[in-house]
């Protein structure tokens, strides 16, 4: 809590100013697929996604409780890369404020006008230190549909429980590798106010991973350390179980439909969340996981897990991950 | 979000306090009970809970991933009642800027010096219109421990999954009956900032229920209209499993234990969370729950379930709930 | 083990002829539906059977680890009803068996040819005191694909997981109600060497239920009391599940489906199975359960569940049957 | 059924006595321990055994839902290896029929008068051909109790749903590994009448593995290959569990209480069932397992899992097991 302890020396408008100006959530991943019919097909039999829409070379998709018109963009193209990470600011304030902050701090930055992107209001696209392309925006459409197959009587349902595939309830985090994780997860908390929530040191005493969140959940964002040194890569999307029996259930229809589980069933002991972890058709790993620790606590010290016990925050039942998922992402856009 | 509407006609510094103003999550809820032991050995052997300690004629409990010292207080008593609902404030100046609030619109309060209640700083006492015993700290004490039968080798868990009877995951929701819902939520909202998550409403336009949190979980506290019209009565307390199978599990546990399971297992269409409740043996409703959904957006729109989807809001799996449900409560200390 | 008993007074050949002459396990159903379309589609998308087949007024169904070419036929008809009862024989000498021993207790029955019905060979068609409508049959077709959608790479699949709605494992057991049950289970074990496993007693000592099973299984008959004392009618087919919370699951997807549940999520004491009765759309009752316990011991005692505690056989976490679920049933075909 | 294709061959009384002469079930299993009092506390504390008593060296344990006195005995010793595979025979005529079979094939035996063993009757001891030693038995007492902590009022339980621990539900089986599984196999489906139920060949169609069963159950022996070749070794023994979810909440308590799971949790594509593999503070290997398919068909045919599945076979989301599962087992007694 940085900005609270430096209140002190500044204005209430500063003070002001910096409540308003943070994320409030993440909203979605734009990612591009060599083989789009083949990952928009996974995304839906196997997953079990809705497909609220497709748009020329996109497919808008959402898991049943999504609210938002899309958490996923898949689009078609020769390169399979994460094109952009979307969060939604906490004001309708918020996105000048980060206009004049970014303009203050020379990065560059574009403001997109609202309609050019399917479903959003005006954003900002500009890149972390590490050159991980960013999106905020406050506007977004929510998913709303008069398909008798898609729309539920339950109030709480943007739409129906799919029944079909996997059909995790919600769009959960987005995990990236760069080279310097303690530098680059200091930059995301102080400009875009998105909290520390553990990490993960070696014996030299370097970041291996550290994970953050705005919301109560325990992350958003990760971020993990790439053994190779080669800059960032994106690592992989995660959508949201309600149970571990569903995430078993998870592993049996990749097995069934020749999806290769590259490392799971484990449990995290870091966040608590277990996980499998699988490689859809273009190359993207995806995360399916469920249960951890929720974070309420507006002062939360950051948990370390130092060598001695490292391990078993990657995996506290005692597998140890492939070396694939040590050094293999999808490449970043430019 | 009605403070952040009338921005254009406030200073800065009203901006500020009113975003330092506000409560950050739920953190305990304190009872009395009539049967002491027993309601300690339900709590402790049947439900799973830890003991922290127990002091003269209280005892302190916490889940196993609850961080704090406690988040239920028994006091041994010849009445069976809720004491007091405890909320942390979001930054260490919230105390006094709910001083001065409370102050100015004459509202009766007890500032309460740290350390004359366990494990507590500083904290003021004040009711809601309902008369519901409200209790507001910054500072609480972390839950540690040596004992190596408690104390977990993971650094996220703050003490060891217990593996002995229920052992709920962590505190989750209170729950109070009050003659006026819709009066008693707004006043919840403005004043503490907990927002208004979903509502149900009856043919005759009156206000069933409304469901609130500050958090990202769907609730930390639920206000149901009492049928009887005699004022605010204590309907339950809740602790959140890790699934849906656990769910079953505690029910189970319950049958064989001579606890008599009040409603469910049955899921709440309102917040998609699956439940049982039970009495335990001083006569508290407590409800066991899991699953649901979350909320991120920072501009929720209440969700309304009226009248003729009202009964799948209570209960989506079609069961009724008990008269004793809609009318039986514990008595709110005076 | 009446039949052991007898061992003294019978010839090396009786005693042999009365190992023969058992069935070995349940087989199949046969129902005749008025909507045969919304039918076939309920047990299909809704339940996630497999339809291995359709010929004329007919459908042949099973569930996914179903060895057999179909455990459920349904029949286009004008009328709701319960056509048949299939069970296997234990040996290839068994039905030659059956026809002597039928012939010598004068009671009627059919010996229908091989190929007359769908994927069956010889068949032996009569009825129970009651008037329950038998099949035994050795020979039956087992379920083969080369359907790429619906055949599995593990070899213990005989088909493919399909993900689709319920997807249960396997046909489990159905259920009758009929005016005298303890007359009706002692014909059937006698018989058909089908063990009497758990049965409930009420005040008067009246046999309210028995469950019967020739495997390990708990129950793949059960007899229930008519309250309404009118004669045999089917109560309920049911299919079995993996685990507690695909149970939950199917609950959601009867709920999103406008599927009426008429009883649970609840747990039978008796068998420790936990359940949902769902009607399908041409008014039979549907069970879906899991759990439970196995019977392994030769000399298996049948477990009473007195008066005292017949509720708890009935429902152990406290909820009551519907008025519905003690007199509805369809009818039994004449 | 090899017994049965030799029907006409045989006289009546032979084909009698091939029926009377089979086991029914597994009974149990007695291991000796070198850490006596560790493996005690892990049985009861962290698997969540009952305790039904000890008698000097001997401790006497069983699942919540076994009937029998005891499905596990541990024998304190200075080595830590199997003593002895209980099975329960058909028919109280069984046993003098295995005696004069064993007689006539020159096999060594020894008749144990019933009271020498605590809690069973008369018994025959003797070993398979690779010096598995096996206890057949007829009679055994049933666990009864007086103990308010471990009585239930629930008629189908023999003793209360433990909620301590692990709380496996019921013994399931055991596992050997031989040098030579295709001729043990046979072994014990031709003197025993164990059904064969699956195997694994190799690219050398050399048998890997081969899983019996009396009972509906998928296996209650395995045989594995040792690829050591140094003869038989007690691989492990395994309580069965509800559901995946439990497994998963099994792991934790393993993680949480410093007991390796050696491998999983994973699914055996062969039986469809879900395991951890976890080392007892003695060095037995123990499988904590749930799920997965029973078989009623009285004519089964052996599911071959060829080279080009095996691996599925194994474990079909794609894990590998550690060398030390292929190689390690604790010895076998004298």
């Amino acid at each position: 809590m940085g900005k609270v302890s430096e209140a002190a020396q500044q204005s209430a408008q500063e003070r002001l100013d910096n409540y308003l100006r943070t994320v409030a959530h993440l909203g979605h991943v734009e990612i591009s697929v060599t083989d789009f019919e083949k990952s928009l097909q996974f995304y839906t039999d196997v997953m079990g996604l809705v497909l609220t829409e497709t748009d020329g070379d996109y497919a808008y998709l959402r898991a049943w409780q999504d609210y938002d018109h899309h958490t996923l963009v898949l689009k078609a193209s020769n390169k399979s890369e994460l094109n952009r990470i979307g969060w939604r600011v906490s004001t309708d304030e918020s996105l000048k404020l980060f206009e004049k902050l970014l303009t203050e701090m020379n990065i560059d930055f574009n403001w997109v006008e609202g309609g050019k992107k399917k479903a959003l209001g005006d954003a900002i696209h500009f890149k972390s230190p590490s050159g991980i392309p960013i999106e905020l925006y406050w506007e977004k459409e929510l998913f709303v549909t008069d398909d008798p197959l898609l729309s539920s009587k339950l109030a709480s349902h943007p739409s129906k429980y799919p029944a079909r595939g996997v059909s995790p309830r919600r769009f959960d985090h987005v995990n990236v590798m760069v080279n310097d994780v303690a530098k680059e997860q200091q930059w995301w908390t102080e400009l875009l106010g998105i909290h520390h929530r553990y990490y993960v040191q070696n014996k030299e005493d370097i970041r291996l991973g550290s994970w953050l969140s705005r919301t109560s959940i325990s992350h958003e964002l990760a971020l993990m350390r790439n053994s190779n040194q080669n800059g960032a890569v994106f690592h992989h999307l995660a959508y949201y179980l309600d149970s571990p029996d569903e995430l078993l259930r998870a592993a049996n229809i990749m097995a069934e439909n020749d999806i290769k589980i590259e490392w799971g069933p484990g449990k995290h002991g870091t966040s608590g969340a277990q996980f499998i972890y699988v490689f859809e058709p273009s190359g993207h790993r995806v995360e399916i996981w469920t249960s951890g620790l929720l974070i309420f606590s507006p002062d939360w010290e950051p948990i370390e897990w130092g060598p001695e016990i490292g391990e078993l925050g990657m995996e506290m039942w005692g597998s140890t991950p492939p070396e694939s998922y040590l050094t293999y992402g999808t490449e970043i856009s430019e």
